[in-house]
């Protein structure tokens, strides 16, 4: 049985659960960005419920075109309000750079991918990158409350970046 | 008080629950890509725990760009093996075009977004867009097991899409 065979045999245990369907817009008005990392389970970190918040991975929790996508049309039609944006100690992007990581894809597959990984050195610092881009794009109207934190994941604890 | 300090609040009781860290690489060698959707919390939906799967998450749960540089870390660093997207029903994507999005953005700000929206009229086919996405892509090694489903908001079950 594979991992995801496995994985649906828990939904069904979930769905018999579930009672839904609840309504389409975020109830808490909130977008949070976060790593795609297996150790932030953002509802249980945020203490959110089914239905109240925006959630957008990737590798880093960096935002590139695509989260300012996901958060223009957050704030643009479903009417989110804050942002918060979640890195966390330990993280992968801290273990490579970008030039090592592109020059082994192209060795093995002859394609050097035209983006950047991403990868960073210092966890503020990217934060503080990742915030800018986000204060300093013309797509997300409501910048008024946009904060970072950094997951510590050995206490489970947000740290903010100031 | 912001929504943010009453997550931060809630942040307080978690960690203080809270035993890590774990190992970084996922201990179930998968990699979600769902919907950012508040309705949909992807660890309980699918049974998972802290440290065992990547969570990627965006606007429809479409694979862009993005996607693939957070699929390849992820395969290519981090040993996952299997992928499992996940779109569902009254989905944002649905209720609007890339066209009439982009033009009100230029209407109020005077720039018109260089990306696409990633908008969609139909679940199934934008699920296999998606697959497709990932499994013509030459960046991600692993692609025995890829597989597309639809959460269903009102039953919280997930239907495979052939």
């Amino acid at each position: 049985m594979s991992v995801t065979d496995e994985l649906l045999a828990n939904n069904a245990e979930y769905a018999a659960g579930f009672s839904g369907p609840l309504p389409l817009p975020p109830a808490k008005r909130v977008a949070v960005v976060a790593c795609m990392d297996a150790r932030i389970n953002v509802y249980g970190v945020l203490g959110l419920n089914e239905g109240e918040a925006h959630v957008i991975r990737n590798a880093g929790g960096v935002i590139t075109e695509d989260e300012i996508r996901s958060l223009a049309i957050s704030q643009r039609l479903l009417g989110t309000e804050e942002i918060i944006l979640i890195h966390h100690t330990d993280c992968g992007m801290l273990t490579f750079t970008d030039d090592e990581f592109k020059k082994s894809i192209q060795e093995e597959v002859g394609v050097k991918p035209a983006w950047a990984a991403e990868a960073f050195t210092d966890l503020d610092t990217d934060v503080r990158q990742s915030l800018a881009r986000i204060r300093t794009s013309a797509f997300i109207p409501r910048k008024d409350s946009v904060r970072g934190f950094v997951f510590d994941v050995a206490t489970g604890r947000l740290n903010e970046v100031a």
